[in-house]
This record gives structure tokens, sequence and C-alpha cells, in this order.
């Protein structure tokens, strides 16, 4: 382990072996960065516990298997260098990902089954979508002029590394003094933005796309609360029309929870407040955390702090 | 320099050093790989000389300037980093791809604007999208059941690493005793496959998409060939009824100039040979490469062999 570097700034997985994240790195030549064939997943460490390791684990596998690729770890395995990752950073509050590329061609080959599929993995510091103050009063939001890539071109419930439409979104939002994005699917209907998904309130029943998106880990989980208690809940096609007459918005991410919106195109929702549903599931999802629920421990062992 | 790899496998130039393309990385963190954040452009050499190369710098540029991007780096001054990797290569014939990448996002911060670009370029041997015999005797192509990104999503003629549609196109194609596939746009038009453009010759006239395709320099030289020629050709829509009914059909790219398309979905076209049209442009294409047409002499030194 290089003395450069600080643990808690990152460690990766990278070759079998174990590194600062800041050196880590893939070979220019592997199709995961010139084709962007690839697929990946991020699970969250909070106060030390993975939250739903073995649920994020099993779906990068569905989406391995969707993209033919394999590796030569079991679902154990990963987890456990996954685990090891943590570990060795010693961070309570963590973002971990798990990719796994097409790997590098054959010389002059341009046979995808010929690759050899790679795993990288690492484990950073937290990361929010949305900064304290954004997460008291909410987001502001932008509908964006982009179409979400749909889901006849790629599969969008394979977790995957094709942002650019995003990543333009991201732009018009910063052009129009709000920080995220919402994409369209051309047909009148709201998707997704970037690293999350997005739920409307009206009249106490919530609502989220079911169709052009990848299907969140937090999404689940706040479909699974709204069933609890008792709160109406499909996903189903949701216009922009519903958006911009809703009561309540809010957006579902690893990198934050439940999170609200208060602006979108500059109109004000709820007063420039987070709406009572909102809050309600937002306060639910952090209370699960600290009762445990769905998550796993991690023994940081005699690096413990 | 290494002395473990051999410069004709390919060198790189990657944070002001030039290394051996089997060492080349690119840092795990860096959004042109986790994000896909990134533009590229891919000129060849062929007998010692660019072809084209002003033209696919520009083009380059034009990329960037579309995603926001800029480099420290002058055209010319590209130019001469792409010179020098083929000059350390020795190699003839080749391979070079220059790559922007939105660079490594200021710790947890998810704004692309705070990103310092990055710079990567290499050179490796010629890549041919067909085989010796491929060429000859024509390429089996299957018309894929995958959409292209439509344009509305990802703006296509900024060259990108987008390909999870085309790589489940080429599996596709593997899958029914072909190699290449045609991706459609959802309305009854072809667009493009992996690397390539797609004519389509009928009554002498020729046809190519005019869009959700890139707009290849080897799409564009045939186009310039065809005005030459006299032979009608227009950028239009151009349905998969016309692609099945062709006397002709051939693919453009900068892997393999103008290749002869024989079988399409099990169906033989021109006797399983490559028609007249599809072998005059052709012939023209490599006549000029020949004669030197719009090229550039590498000047390799005191290395030439």
């Amino acid at each position: 382990m290089s003395e450069k570097h600080n643990p808690a700034d990152g460690i990766a997985f990278v070759n079998g072996a174990y590194v600062p994240l800041a050196e880590a790195s893939i070979p220019l030549v592997d199709r995961g960065f010139v084709r962007s064939d690839a697929t990946y997943d991020v699970v969250h460490v909070w106060n030390g516990r993975f939250f739903r390791l073995d649920d994020y684990i099993e779906r990068f596998h569905d989406s391995m298997r969707a993209l033919r690729m394999s590796l030569p770890f079991s679902r154990e395995q990963i987890a456990e260098i996954l685990t090891e990752c943590v570990r060795r950073s010693g961070l309570r509050d963590a973002y971990v990902q798990m990719t796994c590329t097409r790997g590098i061609p054959a010389r002059g080959s341009r046979d995808p089954r010929q690759c050899e599929n790679r795993f990288y993995a690492f484990a950073q510091p937290f990361v929010w979508i949305a900064n304290e103050e954004q997460r008291r009063d909410g987001l502001k939001m932008v509908i964006s002029s982009v179409q979400r890539i749909a889901p006849e071109a790629v599969d969008t419930r394979v977790k995957n590394f094709h942002w650019l439409d995003l990543t333009m979104g991201i732009f018009e939002a910063y052009d129009n003094d709000a920080t995220v994005p919402v994409l369209v699917d051309g047909k009148g209907h709201i998707t997704e933005g970037p690293g999350f998904n997005i739920f409307v309130v009206q009249r106490g029943e919530l609502a989220t796309p079911d169709r052009g998106v990848f299907e969140g880990m937090t999404r689940r989980t706040v479909l699974e609360f709204a069933g609890e208690l008792g709160i109406a809940c499909a996903p189903r096609p949701v216009t922009i029309e519903e958006l911009r007459e809703a009561d309540e918005v809010f957006l579902t991410s690893t990198a934050g929870g439940v999170l609200p919106v208060t602006v979108i195109d500059g109109r004000i929702y709820g007063n420039g407040k987070p709406g009572p549903v909102t809050q309600r599931l937002s306060e639910l999802y952090w209370a699960r955390h600290n009762e445990g629920w769905k998550s796993k421990v991690i023994d940081y062992g005699a690096q413990a702090a």
C-alpha cells in the first residue's frame, strides 16, 4: 500500500490487488472504456453497515447475464471483495462500486465473445446527490429537452455508463439555475435523471415511471415502504403534465435516499418546503438504516477506529 | 520506454508521456470511463501517410465543442502528438485514436464543469473490420432487432463510446451466422453498424441514411467520389425494404474503406460477389491512397525501417 494516500480517500480492487483509489486505473484498450462495454452497480455503507448488499449483488449478476458477461467470482466472493475495500478504507459511510467490463479484445479481433471479462471495485466516501441545504429545502430541477436513451436501444434495466444524455441534461440544469434534470421519453412522459428515479405525489398517492428507467434499489425500497404504510403506489407511465401538477416531487437514489424537489422549471412546489409524504418516507428510510434493516455489519477488525 | 513491449504493438500518449499501448491506462474515476463522458476520433495511416488528418482533427474539435470540452492543445499540437505516436511505433499502416475525456471530478462534486478535460491518444496496427476473405467475397450482415440510440438522446454526429446497442447487435450477428449488424431506428429505417456507415445501390444510384448516424469520413469520401464519377447519391432516409431490395450493399469505415456486403439475413446479393459500383468505389479509394490524395507523409526520422 502506497504511503502517499490516505485509505479514507478510497480503496480499489484491480487485477486481484487492493490499491489506493487515486492510483487505480483500467487499460486504455479495455472495451469497458473504448466501447463503454460494461455494467456496474453501487451499494452504500451507512454507519458501518452495508445496505441490502445481497440485493445489489443479485442485480449486478442479472446485468452481467443480460450483457453476456461472467466473472470467476461467486456472489460470496464479490461480497467479500467489496467488504475488504471498505474495511481497508476504514470508512463508516461509503459509496461502493462494482464493475464488470468486457475486457481486452484479442489483437485485430472485434469479437466480444473472445474477451475475458474483468472485475473492478472500489469504496470511497459516501457521495450525496444533494448538499445539506438542498436536502433540507429541496432541489431545483429542470424538465430536460434531452430524451433518455430508449430501452429499445439499450436495456435501461441493465445499469450502464451510457450517460451522455444525462450529462447534457446536467449542463442544461446548471444553465437554468437548477442542479438536476429529469429526462423525457419523447412521447410526453418523464423517465429518470442522473443517478436517480423520480416520484410524484398527487392527492396522497404516489406514482413513478415504469418504463425506460433503471429500477433503482432506493426506488424499490420506497415501493416497499409505500406498501407498508398503506400509500397507493403503482409504477406506471407518468406524464410531464402530472409532474407539473404534482403536490410533491421527490427523487430516490443510493446517493442520498429520498430527496425533496421543491422547484421545477422555476415553479415552486409546496411553498418551497419538502411535502409531508416526502418527509415521512425520508424519515422512515433513515430510521430503517438506524435499526439495521436489511443491512450487514462490517467487521473492521484491528483497523477499527 | 519499457523493453518488454515491441513499439510496433502500439504507442500511446497519456499524461504528457509516450508509453507502450499495453501499459497505457486511464484512472478508474475519470468520468470518461464511469460516465462514458468522452468523445474520440480515429484516423488511419496507410503506407506511411495520414489520410485526411486535418479533416479528422477538425471533426474531433467539433465533437469536443458539442460536449463542452476543451483541451490545452492546438490542432497543430494534436497532429504532432498523433504523428509522434506513429513515428515511435514505426508502423506504416496504423489505426490512430484521439480521445478527450471529461476528467476527474472534484471530491464529492457531480459538476462536469469543474473537471479538467484530458487527452489520450494512441497508434496501433491497422484494424480491419473484415478479414481478407470477407473483403474479397463480401460480409454477411443481419438487420438487427436492436435500435440505434436516437439523436434526440445522444447526438450521433458526436463520435462517442455509447456502443452497447451496437455490441448487442454484434452478438445477434454472430448468433445468426453473420459478422456485422445494421441497426434500425424503430420507424422502418436503417441507421448504421458498429464502426461503419452503410450504402445501398439500386439501378446505379446510391443512397445512405442521413439521420441517426455518425457522419463517417469514409462516407464523406464516397460521397465526394460519387460526385466526381457522376453517380447520383443523396443522403436521405433509407428503409429496411430498400436495403432488402438493393442491387448492391456496401459499408464504409476508416477500418477498411469500402467493404462489400453480399449476404443479408441469409439472402444472397449479386450471386455472392461484390457488385460493380462497390468495386469501382473501392478501387478508387485505394488508388487515391496510392496517389497520396489528401494525405500527409510521416517523417519517421532515424527510426525508419
